[in-house]
Protein backbone atom coordinates (compact mmCIF):
# COMPACT_ATOMS: atom_id res chain seq x y z
CA UNK A 1 0.00 0.00 0.00
CA UNK A 2 1.36 3.59 -0.83
CA UNK A 3 2.05 5.73 1.62
CA UNK A 4 0.06 9.44 1.08
CA UNK A 5 2.33 12.71 1.69
CA UNK A 6 0.03 15.55 2.95
CA UNK A 7 1.82 16.94 5.68
CA UNK A 8 4.67 19.27 6.14
CA UNK A 9 6.14 16.55 9.16
CA UNK A 10 5.38 13.81 6.40
CA UNK A 11 7.59 15.99 3.87
CA UNK A 12 10.33 16.90 6.03
CA UNK A 13 10.97 13.22 6.55
CA UNK A 14 10.76 12.40 3.06
CA UNK A 15 13.95 14.63 2.56
CA UNK A 16 15.83 13.51 5.50
CA UNK A 17 15.55 10.24 3.91
CA UNK A 18 16.87 10.94 0.20
CA UNK A 19 19.78 12.44 -1.09
CA UNK A 20 19.31 12.21 -4.95
CA UNK A 21 15.73 12.84 -6.89
CA UNK A 22 15.31 11.23 -10.20
CA UNK A 23 13.02 13.58 -11.75
CA UNK A 24 10.67 12.57 -14.95
CA UNK A 25 9.39 16.14 -16.16
CA UNK A 26 6.47 15.55 -18.02
CA UNK A 27 3.25 15.59 -16.06
CA UNK A 28 5.59 16.38 -12.84
CA UNK A 29 7.50 19.76 -13.53
CA UNK A 30 5.42 20.71 -16.47
CA UNK A 31 1.98 19.88 -18.68
CA UNK A 32 3.83 20.28 -22.20
CA UNK A 33 4.20 23.87 -22.24
CA UNK A 34 2.51 24.76 -18.87
CA UNK A 35 4.54 24.43 -15.82
CA UNK A 36 3.14 22.89 -12.75
CA UNK A 37 2.21 25.33 -10.27
CA UNK A 38 4.68 26.01 -7.10
CA UNK A 39 7.22 23.83 -9.31
CA UNK A 40 9.98 26.21 -9.46
CA UNK A 41 9.94 27.08 -5.84
CA UNK A 42 9.90 23.66 -5.31
CA UNK A 43 12.98 22.87 -7.22
CA UNK A 44 14.78 25.61 -5.42
CA UNK A 45 13.97 24.39 -1.99
CA UNK A 46 15.15 21.07 -2.87
CA UNK A 47 18.31 22.27 -3.90
CA UNK A 48 18.65 24.46 -0.88
CA UNK A 49 18.31 21.73 1.37
CA UNK A 50 21.41 20.30 -0.54
CA UNK A 51 19.80 17.28 -2.69
CA UNK A 52 21.22 16.36 -6.01
CA UNK A 53 18.69 16.55 -8.71
CA UNK A 54 18.83 14.27 -11.90
CA UNK A 55 15.69 15.10 -14.89
CA UNK A 56 15.79 11.95 -16.53
CA UNK A 57 13.42 11.49 -20.26
CA UNK A 58 13.06 8.97 -22.61
CA UNK A 59 12.84 11.25 -25.65
CA UNK A 60 16.09 10.54 -27.50
CA UNK A 61 15.75 13.17 -30.02
CA UNK A 62 17.17 15.61 -27.78
CA UNK A 63 20.80 16.07 -26.40
CA UNK A 64 21.11 17.02 -22.72
CA UNK A 65 21.99 20.45 -24.33
CA UNK A 66 18.71 20.56 -25.84
CA UNK A 67 16.79 19.92 -22.88
CA UNK A 68 18.30 22.04 -20.59
CA UNK A 69 17.43 24.57 -23.51
CA UNK A 70 13.70 23.60 -22.71
CA UNK A 71 14.27 24.14 -18.93
CA UNK A 72 15.41 27.33 -19.85
CA UNK A 73 12.29 28.17 -21.45
CA UNK A 74 9.94 27.13 -18.96
CA UNK A 75 11.99 29.70 -16.75
CA UNK A 76 13.86 27.43 -14.84
CA UNK A 77 17.64 26.33 -14.34
CA UNK A 78 19.11 22.99 -15.04
CA UNK A 79 22.79 22.60 -16.02
CA UNK A 80 24.01 19.57 -18.58
CA UNK A 81 25.03 17.51 -16.22
CA UNK A 82 21.71 17.43 -14.41
CA UNK A 83 19.90 15.79 -17.72
CA UNK A 84 19.82 12.64 -18.23
CA UNK A 85 18.06 11.58 -22.39
CA UNK A 86 17.95 8.29 -23.45
CA UNK A 87 19.67 9.12 -26.18
CA UNK A 88 22.56 10.35 -23.34
CA UNK A 89 22.41 6.92 -21.67
CA UNK A 90 22.41 4.98 -24.57
CA UNK A 91 25.78 7.00 -25.63
CA UNK A 92 27.29 6.13 -21.92
CA UNK A 93 26.16 2.46 -22.06
CA UNK A 94 27.92 1.62 -25.30
CA UNK A 95 31.24 3.39 -24.28
CA UNK A 96 31.12 2.61 -20.51
CA UNK A 97 29.17 -0.56 -19.86
CA UNK A 98 29.92 -2.77 -22.93
CA UNK A 99 32.70 -0.61 -23.78
CA UNK A 100 31.70 -0.45 -27.96
CA UNK A 101 35.30 -0.50 -30.26
CA UNK A 102 36.43 2.95 -31.34
CA UNK A 103 37.13 1.86 -34.82
CA UNK A 104 33.96 0.49 -35.22
CA UNK A 105 30.51 2.58 -36.34
CA UNK A 106 27.21 2.97 -34.82
CA UNK A 107 24.22 2.41 -37.74
CA UNK A 108 21.41 4.47 -36.14
CA UNK A 109 17.90 5.33 -36.72
CA UNK A 110 16.86 8.24 -34.38
CA UNK A 111 17.05 11.81 -34.39
CA UNK A 112 19.98 14.16 -33.78
CA UNK A 113 20.04 13.99 -30.04
CA UNK A 114 21.37 10.82 -30.93
CA UNK A 115 24.23 11.41 -33.20
CA UNK A 116 24.88 14.17 -30.86
CA UNK A 117 25.41 12.16 -27.35
CA UNK A 118 27.59 9.48 -29.70
CA UNK A 119 29.96 12.61 -30.94
CA UNK A 120 30.13 13.42 -27.02
CA UNK A 121 31.36 9.88 -26.26
CA UNK A 122 33.34 9.62 -29.16
CA UNK A 123 31.80 7.15 -30.83
CA UNK A 124 31.50 7.14 -34.56
CA UNK A 125 28.11 6.89 -36.17
CA UNK A 126 25.94 6.86 -39.32
CA UNK A 127 22.22 7.16 -40.72
CA UNK A 128 20.84 7.01 -44.03
CA UNK A 129 19.34 9.69 -45.80
CA UNK A 130 15.00 9.89 -45.74
CA UNK A 131 13.78 12.09 -48.37
CA UNK A 132 14.05 10.95 -51.34
CA UNK A 133 12.17 7.89 -53.01
CA UNK A 134 13.04 3.99 -51.63
CA UNK A 135 14.18 2.09 -55.13
CA UNK A 136 13.67 -1.43 -55.38
CA UNK A 137 17.15 -1.60 -57.13
CA UNK A 138 19.21 -0.04 -54.10
CA UNK A 139 17.58 -2.45 -51.61
CA UNK A 140 18.75 -5.68 -53.61
CA UNK A 141 22.39 -3.94 -53.09
CA UNK A 142 22.30 -3.50 -49.42
CA UNK A 143 25.06 -5.59 -48.01
CA UNK A 144 26.26 -6.03 -44.63
CA UNK A 145 29.01 -3.36 -43.33
CA UNK A 146 31.45 -4.91 -41.69
CA UNK A 147 32.57 -2.03 -39.98
CA UNK A 148 29.38 -1.71 -38.17
CA UNK A 149 29.08 -2.90 -34.90
CA UNK A 150 25.63 -1.98 -33.15
CA UNK A 151 22.13 -0.26 -34.55
CA UNK A 152 20.87 2.15 -32.27
CA UNK A 153 17.49 2.67 -32.82
CA UNK A 154 15.41 5.73 -31.38
CA UNK A 155 12.59 7.81 -32.01
CA UNK A 156 12.87 8.64 -35.65
CA UNK A 157 9.89 11.29 -37.17
CA UNK A 158 12.17 10.48 -41.11
CA UNK A 159 12.30 6.84 -40.47
CA UNK A 160 11.66 5.16 -44.03
CA UNK A 161 12.02 1.55 -45.41
CA UNK A 162 15.70 2.12 -46.69
CA UNK A 163 16.38 2.65 -43.27
CA UNK A 164 14.88 -0.63 -41.85
CA UNK A 165 15.69 -2.61 -44.88
CA UNK A 166 19.45 -1.82 -43.87
CA UNK A 167 19.30 -2.04 -40.34
CA UNK A 168 17.45 -5.66 -41.02
CA UNK A 169 20.86 -6.53 -42.79
CA UNK A 170 22.93 -5.43 -40.85
CA UNK A 171 21.07 -6.59 -37.30
CA UNK A 172 20.44 -10.51 -39.59
CA UNK A 173 23.75 -10.75 -41.40
CA UNK A 174 26.93 -9.16 -39.32
CA UNK A 175 27.81 -11.38 -36.44
CA UNK A 176 27.68 -9.67 -33.10
CA UNK A 177 26.08 -6.76 -34.53
CA UNK A 178 24.62 -5.22 -30.71
CA UNK A 179 21.26 -4.07 -30.88
CA UNK A 180 20.33 -1.37 -28.54
CA UNK A 181 17.53 0.52 -28.29
CA UNK A 182 16.78 4.04 -26.22
CA UNK A 183 13.24 3.48 -25.52
CA UNK A 184 9.95 1.06 -25.80
CA UNK A 185 7.43 3.91 -25.35
CA UNK A 186 4.41 2.81 -26.95
CA UNK A 187 3.19 6.61 -27.91
CA UNK A 188 3.92 9.62 -28.79
CA UNK A 189 2.29 12.59 -27.44
CA UNK A 190 2.45 15.68 -29.38
CA UNK A 191 0.34 18.27 -27.88
CA UNK A 192 -3.00 17.51 -28.05
CA UNK A 193 -2.09 14.70 -30.71
CA UNK A 194 -1.43 11.09 -29.44
CA UNK A 195 0.94 9.22 -32.13
CA UNK A 196 3.48 6.40 -32.68
CA UNK A 197 6.03 6.42 -29.98
CA UNK A 198 9.86 4.83 -30.33
CA UNK A 199 8.43 1.44 -29.08
CA UNK A 200 5.74 1.63 -32.09
CA UNK A 201 8.49 1.78 -34.66
CA UNK A 202 10.54 -0.23 -33.00
CA UNK A 203 8.14 -3.26 -33.35
CA UNK A 204 9.02 -3.58 -37.54
CA UNK A 205 12.35 -3.95 -36.66
CA UNK A 206 11.65 -6.72 -34.21
CA UNK A 207 9.26 -8.15 -35.89
CA UNK A 208 11.44 -8.39 -38.98
CA UNK A 209 15.13 -9.84 -37.68
CA UNK A 210 13.46 -11.95 -34.60
CA UNK A 211 16.06 -10.54 -32.56
CA UNK A 212 15.12 -8.37 -28.57
CA UNK A 213 17.03 -5.24 -28.53
CA UNK A 214 18.76 -4.21 -25.16
CA UNK A 215 16.09 -1.18 -24.19
CA UNK A 216 18.19 1.78 -22.00
CA UNK A 217 15.32 3.88 -21.44
CA UNK A 218 12.63 3.33 -18.24
CA UNK A 219 11.38 1.31 -16.81
CA UNK A 220 14.36 -0.81 -18.06
CA UNK A 221 17.26 -1.40 -15.10
CA UNK A 222 19.55 -0.03 -17.52
CA UNK A 223 19.27 3.47 -17.56
CA UNK A 224 19.45 2.89 -13.76
CA UNK A 225 22.96 1.24 -14.20
CA UNK A 226 23.97 4.38 -16.59
CA UNK A 227 23.02 6.68 -14.37
CA UNK A 228 24.86 5.01 -11.05
CA UNK A 229 27.90 4.63 -13.60
CA UNK A 230 27.74 8.31 -14.17
CA UNK A 231 26.88 9.67 -10.41
CA UNK A 232 27.75 7.14 -8.47
CA UNK A 233 25.05 7.45 -6.13
CA UNK A 234 23.69 5.28 -3.04
CA UNK A 235 20.40 3.26 -4.57
CA UNK A 236 19.40 3.58 -0.81
CA UNK A 237 18.82 7.21 -0.35
CA UNK A 238 17.52 7.73 -3.89
CA UNK A 239 14.28 8.98 -5.42
CA UNK A 240 12.27 8.24 -8.55
CA UNK A 241 9.65 10.81 -8.86
CA UNK A 242 7.09 10.71 -11.70
CA UNK A 243 3.57 10.48 -13.18
CA UNK A 244 3.59 6.98 -15.00
CA UNK A 245 3.08 4.05 -13.35
CA UNK A 246 4.34 2.14 -15.96
CA UNK A 247 7.33 4.17 -17.19
CA UNK A 248 8.31 5.63 -14.17
CA UNK A 249 6.78 3.33 -11.16
CA UNK A 250 8.51 0.07 -12.61
CA UNK A 251 11.66 2.07 -13.43
CA UNK A 252 12.06 2.47 -9.31
CA UNK A 253 11.14 -1.24 -8.59
CA UNK A 254 12.72 -2.40 -11.35
CA UNK A 255 16.09 -0.77 -10.04
CA UNK A 256 15.49 -1.20 -6.43
CA UNK A 257 14.77 2.09 -5.34
CA UNK A 258 11.65 4.22 -4.17
CA UNK A 259 9.24 5.78 -5.53
CA UNK A 260 7.15 9.02 -5.60
CA UNK A 261 4.51 9.56 -7.79
CA UNK A 262 2.37 12.84 -8.14
CA UNK A 263 -0.74 13.22 -9.40
CA UNK A 264 -0.53 15.96 -11.72
CA UNK A 265 0.21 13.73 -14.86
CA UNK A 266 -1.92 10.79 -16.44
CA UNK A 267 -2.40 8.89 -12.88
CA UNK A 268 -4.91 9.25 -10.47
CA UNK A 269 -5.39 8.58 -6.79
CA UNK A 270 -7.20 5.34 -7.54
CA UNK A 271 -4.19 4.26 -9.82
CA UNK A 272 -1.72 4.81 -6.96
CA UNK A 273 -3.59 2.10 -5.30
CA UNK A 274 -4.60 -0.48 -8.21
CA UNK A 275 -3.55 -4.03 -6.46
CA UNK A 276 -3.27 -5.27 -9.76
CA UNK A 277 -0.28 -3.19 -11.08
CA UNK A 278 3.10 -1.55 -9.33
CA UNK A 279 2.33 0.77 -5.88
CA UNK A 280 4.66 3.59 -5.47
CA UNK A 281 6.45 3.84 -2.04
CA UNK A 282 4.61 7.26 -1.53
CA UNK A 283 2.51 10.16 -3.40
CA UNK A 284 0.91 13.00 -2.94
CA UNK A 285 -0.70 15.41 -5.20
CA UNK A 286 1.67 17.46 -6.52
CA UNK A 287 5.48 18.40 -6.26
CA UNK A 288 4.23 21.92 -5.75
CA UNK A 289 3.36 20.49 -2.30
CA UNK A 290 6.82 20.94 -1.39
CA UNK A 291 7.00 24.64 -1.69
CA UNK A 292 4.84 24.61 1.15
CA UNK A 293 8.00 24.03 3.52
CA UNK A 294 9.77 27.04 1.85
CA UNK A 295 7.90 29.83 3.83
CA UNK A 296 9.31 28.94 6.65
CA UNK A 297 13.10 29.43 4.97
CA UNK B 1 1.17 -38.02 -43.24
CA UNK B 2 1.55 -36.51 -46.92
CA UNK B 3 1.07 -38.66 -49.57
CA UNK B 4 4.17 -38.80 -52.38
CA UNK B 5 3.07 -38.05 -56.29
CA UNK B 6 5.28 -39.98 -58.25
CA UNK B 7 3.83 -41.96 -60.79
CA UNK B 8 1.66 -41.36 -63.80
CA UNK B 9 -1.37 -42.94 -62.32
CA UNK B 10 -1.04 -41.16 -59.53
CA UNK B 11 -0.75 -37.65 -61.12
CA UNK B 12 -3.93 -39.19 -63.41
CA UNK B 13 -5.75 -40.14 -60.12
CA UNK B 14 -5.10 -36.44 -59.27
CA UNK B 15 -6.22 -34.82 -62.31
CA UNK B 16 -9.87 -36.74 -61.72
CA UNK B 17 -9.86 -35.43 -58.38
CA UNK B 18 -9.65 -31.67 -58.71
CA UNK B 19 -11.14 -29.24 -60.95
CA UNK B 20 -9.57 -25.88 -59.83
CA UNK B 21 -6.04 -25.38 -59.27
CA UNK B 22 -4.65 -22.56 -57.00
CA UNK B 23 -0.99 -21.80 -57.90
CA UNK B 24 1.67 -20.21 -55.31
CA UNK B 25 4.21 -18.58 -58.33
CA UNK B 26 7.57 -17.74 -56.52
CA UNK B 27 8.83 -21.29 -55.37
CA UNK B 28 6.67 -23.37 -57.49
CA UNK B 29 6.46 -21.83 -61.30
CA UNK B 30 9.41 -19.57 -60.94
CA UNK B 31 12.66 -18.88 -58.84
CA UNK B 32 12.83 -15.50 -58.74
CA UNK B 33 13.28 -14.88 -62.88
CA UNK B 34 14.12 -18.04 -63.38
CA UNK B 35 11.13 -20.54 -64.39
CA UNK B 36 11.12 -24.09 -62.93
CA UNK B 37 11.87 -26.82 -65.55
CA UNK B 38 8.95 -27.90 -66.83
CA UNK B 39 6.80 -25.69 -65.56
CA UNK B 40 5.60 -23.99 -68.75
CA UNK B 41 4.12 -27.16 -70.09
CA UNK B 42 2.91 -28.49 -66.99
CA UNK B 43 0.66 -25.56 -67.00
CA UNK B 44 -0.39 -26.17 -70.64
CA UNK B 45 -1.14 -29.91 -70.28
CA UNK B 46 -3.49 -28.48 -66.84
CA UNK B 47 -5.35 -25.96 -69.27
CA UNK B 48 -5.90 -28.59 -71.77
CA UNK B 49 -7.40 -31.42 -69.34
CA UNK B 50 -9.95 -28.24 -68.57
CA UNK B 51 -8.73 -27.68 -65.39
CA UNK B 52 -9.05 -24.16 -64.26
CA UNK B 53 -5.86 -22.00 -63.04
CA UNK B 54 -5.76 -19.33 -60.52
CA UNK B 55 -2.47 -17.65 -59.59
CA UNK B 56 -2.21 -15.62 -56.27
CA UNK B 57 0.24 -13.93 -54.76
CA UNK B 58 0.36 -11.93 -51.44
CA UNK B 59 2.27 -9.41 -53.35
CA UNK B 60 0.12 -6.51 -52.83
CA UNK B 61 2.44 -4.38 -54.99
CA UNK B 62 1.05 -5.36 -58.06
CA UNK B 63 -1.95 -5.36 -59.53
CA UNK B 64 -3.43 -8.25 -61.42
CA UNK B 65 -2.53 -6.54 -64.73
CA UNK B 66 1.54 -5.77 -63.93
CA UNK B 67 1.29 -9.96 -62.60
CA UNK B 68 0.33 -10.99 -65.73
CA UNK B 69 3.00 -8.75 -67.42
CA UNK B 70 5.16 -11.01 -65.22
CA UNK B 71 3.70 -14.09 -66.87
CA UNK B 72 4.74 -12.98 -70.47
CA UNK B 73 7.99 -12.19 -69.65
CA UNK B 74 8.26 -15.37 -68.39
CA UNK B 75 6.98 -16.62 -71.39
CA UNK B 76 4.05 -17.70 -69.54
CA UNK B 77 0.64 -16.72 -70.40
CA UNK B 78 -2.16 -15.79 -67.72
CA UNK B 79 -4.80 -13.50 -68.00
CA UNK B 80 -6.18 -10.89 -66.16
CA UNK B 81 -8.70 -13.20 -64.68
CA UNK B 82 -7.01 -15.99 -63.84
CA UNK B 83 -5.04 -13.70 -61.37
CA UNK B 84 -5.73 -13.07 -57.66
CA UNK B 85 -3.03 -10.20 -55.71
CA UNK B 86 -3.61 -9.69 -52.37
CA UNK B 87 -4.02 -5.81 -53.56
CA UNK B 88 -7.43 -7.31 -56.02
CA UNK B 89 -8.48 -9.53 -52.95
CA UNK B 90 -8.11 -6.72 -50.59
CA UNK B 91 -10.16 -4.14 -52.68
CA UNK B 92 -12.61 -7.16 -53.72
CA UNK B 93 -13.37 -7.43 -50.03
CA UNK B 94 -14.09 -4.13 -49.30
CA UNK B 95 -16.33 -3.75 -52.24
CA UNK B 96 -18.48 -6.98 -51.96
CA UNK B 97 -17.59 -8.73 -48.67
CA UNK B 98 -18.38 -6.03 -46.10
CA UNK B 99 -20.20 -3.60 -48.82
CA UNK B 100 -17.82 -0.63 -48.23
CA UNK B 101 -20.03 2.72 -48.86
CA UNK B 102 -19.25 4.29 -51.78
CA UNK B 103 -19.06 7.67 -50.25
CA UNK B 104 -16.52 7.17 -47.74
CA UNK B 105 -13.06 7.24 -48.45
CA UNK B 106 -10.25 4.55 -47.79
CA UNK B 107 -6.93 5.90 -46.45
CA UNK B 108 -4.42 3.49 -47.49
CA UNK B 109 -0.47 2.71 -46.91
CA UNK B 110 0.94 0.47 -49.76
CA UNK B 111 1.81 0.88 -53.24
CA UNK B 112 0.32 1.68 -56.65
CA UNK B 113 -1.52 -1.94 -56.87
CA UNK B 114 -3.27 -1.06 -54.05
CA UNK B 115 -4.71 2.10 -55.49
CA UNK B 116 -4.79 0.86 -59.01
CA UNK B 117 -7.41 -2.17 -57.34
CA UNK B 118 -9.24 0.13 -55.01
CA UNK B 119 -10.03 2.40 -58.63
CA UNK B 120 -11.10 -1.13 -60.23
CA UNK B 121 -13.88 -2.16 -57.76
CA UNK B 122 -15.31 1.76 -57.31
CA UNK B 123 -13.38 2.35 -54.23
CA UNK B 124 -12.34 5.82 -53.16
CA UNK B 125 -8.52 6.25 -51.69
CA UNK B 126 -6.10 8.63 -50.62
CA UNK B 127 -2.87 8.72 -49.27
CA UNK B 128 0.76 10.71 -48.16
CA UNK B 129 3.37 11.55 -49.71
CA UNK B 130 6.55 10.65 -48.63
CA UNK B 131 9.13 12.23 -50.07
CA UNK B 132 9.59 15.56 -47.95
CA UNK B 133 10.63 16.00 -44.52
CA UNK B 134 8.20 14.81 -41.46
CA UNK B 135 7.49 17.62 -39.38
CA UNK B 136 6.27 17.72 -36.16
CA UNK B 137 4.51 21.00 -36.34
CA UNK B 138 2.44 19.11 -39.31
CA UNK B 139 1.73 16.51 -37.11
CA UNK B 140 0.70 17.93 -34.31
CA UNK B 141 -2.20 19.31 -36.95
CA UNK B 142 -3.45 15.51 -37.74
CA UNK B 143 -7.00 15.25 -37.15
CA UNK B 144 -9.46 12.49 -37.82
CA UNK B 145 -10.73 12.88 -41.42
CA UNK B 146 -15.23 11.74 -41.20
CA UNK B 147 -14.56 10.66 -44.51
CA UNK B 148 -12.32 7.67 -44.07
CA UNK B 149 -13.74 4.51 -43.24
CA UNK B 150 -10.99 2.29 -43.91
CA UNK B 151 -7.22 2.16 -43.35
CA UNK B 152 -5.51 -0.46 -46.00
CA UNK B 153 -2.20 -1.59 -45.08
CA UNK B 154 -0.60 -3.35 -47.52
CA UNK B 155 3.32 -3.26 -48.22
CA UNK B 156 4.56 0.20 -49.01
CA UNK B 157 8.33 0.94 -49.64
CA UNK B 158 7.73 4.55 -49.32
CA UNK B 159 6.34 3.76 -45.67
CA UNK B 160 7.04 7.06 -43.31
CA UNK B 161 6.15 8.22 -40.42
CA UNK B 162 3.51 10.48 -41.81
CA UNK B 163 1.92 7.77 -43.30
CA UNK B 164 2.24 6.10 -39.70
CA UNK B 165 0.50 8.99 -38.03
CA UNK B 166 -2.13 9.40 -39.85
CA UNK B 167 -3.25 5.82 -40.00
CA UNK B 168 -2.96 5.78 -36.26
CA UNK B 169 -5.04 9.01 -35.71
CA UNK B 170 -7.76 7.57 -38.33
CA UNK B 171 -7.83 4.02 -36.85
CA UNK B 172 -7.74 5.95 -32.78
CA UNK B 173 -10.73 8.34 -33.11
CA UNK B 174 -12.62 7.22 -36.29
CA UNK B 175 -15.32 5.38 -34.88
CA UNK B 176 -16.17 2.12 -36.86
CA UNK B 177 -13.22 2.93 -39.54
CA UNK B 178 -12.25 -0.63 -40.92
CA UNK B 179 -8.83 -1.52 -40.12
CA UNK B 180 -7.81 -4.19 -43.35
CA UNK B 181 -4.42 -5.18 -44.47
CA UNK B 182 -3.45 -7.35 -47.32
CA UNK B 183 -0.77 -9.80 -45.50
CA UNK B 184 1.36 -10.65 -42.94
CA UNK B 185 4.43 -11.96 -44.98
CA UNK B 186 7.22 -10.98 -42.05
CA UNK B 187 10.09 -10.68 -44.86
CA UNK B 188 10.37 -9.86 -48.44
CA UNK B 189 12.79 -11.95 -50.71
CA UNK B 190 14.32 -9.67 -53.01
CA UNK B 191 17.14 -11.11 -55.44
CA UNK B 192 19.87 -12.08 -53.00
CA UNK B 193 18.38 -10.03 -50.34
CA UNK B 194 16.02 -10.71 -47.32
CA UNK B 195 13.95 -7.44 -46.13
CA UNK B 196 11.37 -6.58 -44.05
CA UNK B 197 7.67 -7.31 -44.71
CA UNK B 198 4.15 -6.31 -45.12
CA UNK B 199 3.78 -8.33 -41.73
CA UNK B 200 6.79 -6.28 -40.25
CA UNK B 201 5.90 -2.67 -41.65
CA UNK B 202 2.32 -3.52 -40.12
CA UNK B 203 3.72 -4.84 -36.47
CA UNK B 204 4.39 -0.70 -35.54
CA UNK B 205 0.62 -0.16 -36.05
CA UNK B 206 -1.10 -2.94 -34.45
CA UNK B 207 1.19 -2.42 -31.85
CA UNK B 208 1.00 1.55 -31.81
CA UNK B 209 -3.37 1.52 -31.80
CA UNK B 210 -3.54 -2.08 -29.84
CA UNK B 211 -5.82 -3.34 -32.33
CA UNK B 212 -5.90 -6.11 -35.04
CA UNK B 213 -6.74 -5.87 -39.03
CA UNK B 214 -8.71 -8.13 -40.69
CA UNK B 215 -6.08 -9.94 -43.36
CA UNK B 216 -6.52 -10.88 -46.21
CA UNK B 217 -3.93 -12.77 -47.86
CA UNK B 218 -2.60 -16.16 -47.31
CA UNK B 219 -3.07 -18.04 -45.06
CA UNK B 220 -6.42 -16.18 -44.00
CA UNK B 221 -9.26 -17.93 -44.81
CA UNK B 222 -10.82 -14.66 -46.10
CA UNK B 223 -8.71 -14.68 -49.05
CA UNK B 224 -10.64 -17.65 -49.52
CA UNK B 225 -14.08 -15.96 -49.31
CA UNK B 226 -13.10 -13.76 -51.60
CA UNK B 227 -11.66 -16.21 -54.10
CA UNK B 228 -14.81 -18.14 -53.94
CA UNK B 229 -17.12 -14.78 -54.05
CA UNK B 230 -15.62 -13.64 -57.62
CA UNK B 231 -15.16 -17.79 -59.34
CA UNK B 232 -17.87 -19.65 -57.75
CA UNK B 233 -15.79 -23.00 -57.05
CA UNK B 234 -15.94 -25.97 -55.49
CA UNK B 235 -13.97 -26.13 -52.63
CA UNK B 236 -14.03 -30.16 -52.26
CA UNK B 237 -12.71 -30.12 -56.36
CA UNK B 238 -10.01 -27.22 -55.48
CA UNK B 239 -6.28 -28.03 -55.10
CA UNK B 240 -4.24 -25.62 -53.14
CA UNK B 241 -0.35 -25.86 -55.05
CA UNK B 242 2.45 -24.37 -53.19
CA UNK B 243 5.98 -24.42 -52.10
CA UNK B 244 5.92 -22.85 -48.16
CA UNK B 245 4.10 -24.69 -45.48
CA UNK B 246 3.36 -21.33 -43.08
CA UNK B 247 1.44 -19.31 -46.38
CA UNK B 248 0.32 -21.83 -48.59
CA UNK B 249 -0.27 -25.42 -47.06
CA UNK B 250 -1.68 -23.63 -43.76
CA UNK B 251 -4.01 -21.57 -45.89
CA UNK B 252 -5.29 -24.82 -47.47
CA UNK B 253 -6.01 -26.41 -43.80
CA UNK B 254 -7.39 -23.01 -42.89
CA UNK B 255 -10.04 -22.82 -45.98
CA UNK B 256 -10.87 -26.66 -45.34
CA UNK B 257 -9.23 -27.20 -48.95
CA UNK B 258 -6.77 -30.43 -50.31
CA UNK B 259 -2.91 -29.03 -51.15
CA UNK B 260 -0.18 -29.96 -52.63
CA UNK B 261 3.30 -29.17 -52.08
CA UNK B 262 6.32 -28.84 -54.74
CA UNK B 263 10.03 -29.09 -53.40
CA UNK B 264 11.23 -26.78 -56.05
CA UNK B 265 11.33 -23.92 -53.16
CA UNK B 266 11.91 -23.41 -49.66
CA UNK B 267 10.92 -26.59 -48.22
CA UNK B 268 12.42 -30.05 -48.01
CA UNK B 269 10.74 -33.70 -47.89
CA UNK B 270 11.27 -33.92 -44.62
CA UNK B 271 9.66 -30.73 -43.44
CA UNK B 272 7.00 -31.78 -45.83
CA UNK B 273 6.14 -34.58 -43.26
CA UNK B 274 7.03 -32.63 -40.27
CA UNK B 275 4.77 -34.13 -37.17
CA UNK B 276 4.66 -30.52 -35.61
CA UNK B 277 3.52 -28.35 -38.05
CA UNK B 278 0.64 -28.70 -41.00
CA UNK B 279 1.10 -31.51 -43.33
CA UNK B 280 0.00 -30.97 -47.11
CA UNK B 281 -2.53 -33.81 -48.46
CA UNK B 282 0.14 -34.51 -51.30
CA UNK B 283 3.84 -33.54 -52.05
CA UNK B 284 5.93 -33.92 -55.22
CA UNK B 285 9.09 -32.69 -56.30
CA UNK B 286 8.54 -30.23 -58.94
CA UNK B 287 5.09 -29.14 -60.83
CA UNK B 288 7.33 -30.07 -63.91
CA UNK B 289 6.63 -33.20 -63.28
CA UNK B 290 3.07 -33.42 -64.62
CA UNK B 291 4.93 -32.67 -67.91
CA UNK B 292 5.90 -36.39 -68.41
CA UNK B 293 2.10 -36.90 -68.93
CA UNK B 294 1.60 -34.68 -72.19
CA UNK B 295 3.77 -37.18 -73.86
CA UNK B 296 1.30 -39.13 -74.86
CA UNK B 297 -1.38 -36.42 -75.77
Amino acid sequence: MSRKLTTRQQLEELLDRYDTFLFDCDGVIWLGNTLVSGAKEALELLKKRGKRLIYITNNSMVSREDYTKKFARMGLSATKDEVFSSSHATATYLAKVVNFPRDKTVYYIGGSGIKHELDEAGIQSITDEATTTVDADELKLIQPNPEVGAVVFGLDLQINYRKLARAHVYLSKIPGCLFVATNTDTTLPMDNNVLPGCGSLLASLIHSVGRQPVVIGKPNKTMMDVIEAQYHIDPKRTLMVGDRIDTDIEFGANCGIDTLLVLTGVTNEAMANDPTSTNPTYYMDSIGDFSQLTVDE
